[in-house]
């Protein structure tokens, strides 16, 4: 689990969504309790599958030396609230940010988005000055289990929060990588679009449909067939 | 031909065409009466020849252990209306599946564009619901062949699909990967182009005559001769 | 310090900041009152520590053969000026570039700039003729100062200067790459914000005062503690 | 000097202006009367110093066994135009290449231009039928020179023709490259900051000349005074 949740946080480099160490992954493993996670601040190079925090549901640090990411907040709210994921992506990835700067949900436009996320991926509001002021991290997981509301979350597996950056996540910490690296695909496809046609409307629902539902769900022909290509 | 085409499909990712398994690159020998295509959701570093799937023109799987890819229909739809065609590409490349999702043609607006394509690159019509719930792959062929219509598949050797992403093809699979490149490029420049100068109009009909028939037909002075550049 | 000099520079040329030569990084030793600079005009290939330049506070070669970089004067100005400063970098990174060239400030518009930056980052006014036909160097280190006014240098760790390009500074010549980079990051986010949005607003001043001081300041609480993480 | 010229073709693709064949660089021996330029359509990885063409000022070829580009025509007239120059770039470098099908000059809008380019980047006029007919190469050439008019070549040492690409020269084949990625730089900052301020002004004149002249001509005192940095 630590190795996993470290190989995460390293692929999350290599798809180059990260600058500096501004991202972050966890995974959860809900028969034992056990969250692992990246420390705060420590350069990717010096990573290791030894220096992954160990925490329980509550925050408590199981195992460690180092102190977990400031987002950890983040992403316990996120596990308790979404019983279904077992991974979670923190990026200031750009693309996906300026629509978070922006304050736009990111409209599903066409099959890219519509292979992963089965509708636009939503942008939070702003957090209040009292959310900000006291449990600003717990409360941005709140705030992000408010936006989703009675959706599945695994069918929006991210989301952006308003004046920060994006959230992903997925059935593991490497699903959540891979979602938010579909994240930033999609935002920057968007941004694009809209500078050739803002006049530009959703894609077709009967596309979505298609496109969602041949790579998720029973029904699903794309891939192999040994796994969920979520 | 299996070697051929795994390499082409590798060229795509080396290209930079491809985010994870978003691409697909087939061939066919018209003569034998086999098409081979890429498998589905399989993770380039995980692809060989030997794991290529060869399929006759019905798509009844000849030789591979691994089901073909899913836009294998629409790969046999369009081997069948363009008997000059060789190989076949898709993607979902970041600059052209913005004009696909913007659902607008790109228009031919300089010699980079002239030099390949004789004319814009065309966007289908949206499918109908109908088009997209029974044959979903096929039908997009189907809408490929419509919009090209009376033209030389040859001489428009790409095209967009609206609300999805662009198609190209070539003499054989390499010229279908080395085409695919030229439409990301040519829909990048177009993109730039239009944001300085929103009121721009298509390049003179006749520096688009001088580029394309110097580097194709029967006159072209490209090149060393040996083979055509297209 | 030679050694930290060269490494800052060398690293600037890792981060993708400079094109050929057009950038440059100084550290000064204020114990010794000695600056080290990039010698002018060389390229990074045949950089060394060896042929780093030594200079005093006015500008004295101490040490070294070459030339030091035609922007000493602005590094010295910033240095005298700002005393809690120990590293500069300027580059002509493109995305900070392009907004000196458009002559605005880059809005703090979420918590990636942030997280760096306790407000906006200024944009300077133009040169006067004068300034620039004497002293011209000299003058830009001046107007920097002139718009950082009574502000707190370390707290806006970064300036852009009208029709010309970024400067950077922090405590080492390390933090002040590091700073650089960030410019340039939020500079290429505010541009697409506002594509996305044109009439975006700057982000909520509790939002902005929450992830500056969780990273600076006395109540840090990002990363281990162990180092200030600016 | 085949050799020059080969290593300054290998530039350019490691500078990445060009996409497959579409780039090429020749450089003049004056007093020999040769030009040696990059052979038409040869993949980078198959060129060598030996296979660089070489010619009179006429076009014969006097060594090599391959055709030389198929823009040789325009290389000659420039060189015939211009007797300062010693070296040509044309490439399709893409943001270049959006303004050339803009049919837009490049403003001058900061430090960054003006340290190379001693005005605005001037973009032709678009060639007539007539000229597109019958030696459309040489043509090119010709509105090069009619653009350029009385302007001394080398402090505006590169140009864009109409719905086409750029063209840029220097005293030699390596500086010919180093005004070529510069041209494709400038281009895309002055894209950006047009979107950033679009009604933005070009640069102070004083600042022009200041940057201009402090790394060209005889009182310059950029870089080790070694060599003329253009």
């Amino acid at each position: 689990m630590r190795h996993q949740v470290w190989q995460a946080n390293m692929d999350l480099q290599r798809h180059q969504l990260v600058t500096f160490t501004w991202g972050n992954v966890s995974g959860i493993d809900r028969q034992q309790g056990i969250v692992v996670i990246k420390p705060s601040g420590v350069a990717y190079e010096a990573l290791s599958a030894d220096n992954m925090v160990v925490l329980d549901l509550e925050g408590n640090v199981l195992e460690g030396d180092l102190k977990p990411s400031s987002d950890t907040a983040t992403h316990l709210a996120l596990y308790q609230a979404f019983p279904d994921i077992g991974g979670i992506v923190h990026t200031h990835s750009p693309q996906a940010t300026a629509w978070a700067q922006a304050g736009k949900a990111i409209p599903a436009l066409g099959t890219t988005h519509a292979d992963y996320f089965y509708g636009h991926i939503p942008c939070t509001r702003a957090l209040t000055d009292e959310e900000i002021a006291t449990d600003y991290e717990h409360n941005t997981g709140l705030v992000i289990v408010e936006t989703i509301g009675s959706q599945d979350a695994m069918a929006i597996p991210g989301i952006i929060v308003k004046e920060h950056a994006p959230f992903s996540w997925g059935s593991d910490a490497d699903q959540a990588v891979h979602n938010a690296v579909v994240l930033e695909t999609v935002a920057a496809m968007a941004t694009q679009t809209l500078q050739i046609n803002p006049s530009v409307s959703a894609v077709n629902p009967a596309l979505l449909d298609k496109h969602y539902l041949r790579k998720h769900g029973k029904n699903a022909y794309y891939g192999q067939g040994k796994t969920d290509k979520k």
